[in-house]
């Protein structure tokens, strides 16, 4: 069995071009571009939390990375760096190879490099850390978001909890929804060429890992704003699939990594052509409003919930009663 | 129970003076100053492994963070900022509070923003980040030593490891020994001020982490030297215990947290001043030679080893037989 040395030296050095010094010292060495904002963001992923335990490693590798990517987009930041922490029940060399394989694909794909990192033996655990860049004042925030913003979201949510569904049994896809499906849940694509082409266009930005609702609720919550969503111009899940457990993934399912966003209405034709260049569907599912403000929504006289709260209306225009969030680890 | 918000909320949201957007968003965004490098590194405590489970949590939470300052410290780096991911078996409060106050505690001595993190519900597993600023070039890294350096030591290498060995009940300490010990184990004091007092003066510092030979080894490989200890130099343990406990707990023992470091022989009375301001002690321990060097070790002659190597001289000139070389998480 190799020992922790050998592990990290075999796998997980790579040539680290962007860094003044990458992994093996106390520290890795970076050099910050000159006047940009750095954007940090952390994520611990746990066996039977947040993936199967019998995960592909390969899979498990480019999501490990890939959803810390998926902050970075959030803020309109350009990925720069990431070290890798985890806590390994055993030195398993092929499982290694595979999750670094995974691993360094997903680094490569969004120009990250690996600086460091920390490798120790314990239950399976996996912890990212992601460093990126942006210009001042120009991140996309949670708490930038106006009254009267349309709210955005990106591709097509609720793919990944529907996947996770599949496999737990509770629903059998039909193809080409079931490939769709799992490559959402197992290999996400995070939204950076978005986060970055939102910089200037977006008020406030969040990626959808816990699910629509809970994510939006941020937005609303830290900008102390009510949003209301139409059921109704979201986008469809295949048709077929049981209506509670479509409207629970759609609204409730975490793991999609798309972005959720908030723009002036003004902003519509710059959307609009944002979509077209990234050729990845954008759609316009709600409105931000003043807490407790009466607008019209198509024919209907609504009023707007609290400060933070999210409320969806059916096609009739009435509120739906829907009360699982997302996900909480100790909720 | 408190949900996950509520935890992160209640105990890890702090003032962050010195980043421009702290704990909440998708990312921290944080202002590196001018013309620094900057140095990160991450580190994972496993339940059982790093730490006793039933440790106190307060110390655990000063602990957590100083090993990673203590990383910086090694580089010389000034510690900045900080993000703490962990993953917990339940949500007890008792527990949570208290580790935030060891944690934050141990912040505030070192001039560290919390600035991010991420908890998760699963077996107890704590990653902290930690990053720090550095003047180009000029970090104190473990390929910079020179042969012919003096490889010196700070404080009382063994102390955390003797400190365990009580708690284990294989050694009975002696007061002021045990006081001494205790907390050395539980609430190491990183070495900052010295670390960032050896820039210019150091060619090459690690923190002993792993334990004593095995952190000098990775100094003498990556600057392809072969080092030299004598047994003598090194600040003595408290008498009557048992010698081979002692002399494990000197060499191989780890989470001493005290610094290793290489420096030229010209640099002996700089050094001198700095134990004495600092008012820390600093052990002249040894020498490293190129591999293969015949060389003169007060009145014996002396060959150095190979590259990466280290051999440790007893009173009488003869190496030492020394296999435990240190912590390997997978040896």
């Amino acid at each position: 069995m190799p020992g922790e040395f050998e592990v990290i030296g075999k796998y997980f050095s790579r040539p680290t071009p962007s860094a003044v010094l990458g992994p093996g010292d106390d520290c890795a060495l970076l050099q910050p571009s000159p006047g940009l904002e750095l954007a940090v963001t952390t994520d611990m992923l746990v066996a039977g939390t947040h993936f199967l335990p019998d995960t592909d490693p390969k899979n498990l590798g480019w999501k490990a990375l890939a959803v810390n990517v998926s902050d970075l987009a959030a803020m309109g930041a350009r990925p720069r760096w990431a070290l890798l922490a985890g806590s390994l029940p055993e030195a398993d060399e092929t499982w290694i190879a595979a999750f670094a394989e995974g691993f360094f694909a997903c680094a490569a794909a969004y120009g990250v490099d690996v600086v460091g990192g920390d490798t120790t033996r314990g239950p399976l655990n996996l912890c990212i850390t992601a460093l990126g860049e942006v210009a001042p004042g120009r991140a996309l925030r949670r708490d930038g978001a106006k009254a009267g913003d349309d709210i955005w979201v990106s591709g097509r949510p609720g793919l990944a909890a529907l996947g996770l569904a599949h496999l737990k049994g509770k629903v059998d896809l039909p193809e080409p929804w079931r490939r769709l499906c799992l490559s959402a849940l197992e290999k996400p694509r995070p939204r950076v060429a978005l986060g970055n082409a939102l910089v200037g266009v977006a008020n406030a930005a969040i990626d959808v890992s816990d699910g629509l609702l809970a994510d939006l609720g941020h937005i609303a919550e830290r900008s102390r704003l009510a949003a209301v969503v139409q059921l109704v111009q979201l986008p469809h899940l295949p048709k077929g699939i049981d209506r509670a457990l479509a409207l629970d993934c759609q609204l409730a399912g975490g793991d999609d990594y798309e972005l959720c966003f908030t723009a002036s209405p003004e902003q519509h034709l710059a959307i609009g052509k944002i979509a077209a260049e990234l050729e990845l569907p954008l759609w316009h599912i709600g409105t931000l409003r003043a807490p407790g403000a009466a607008f019209t929504l198509e024919d209907w006289n609504a009023v707007a919930g609290e400060a933070g709260s999210v409320t969806v209306y059916d096609p009739d225009g009435k509120p739906i009663d829907f009360d699982h969030r997302g996900y909480d680890h100790f909720g």
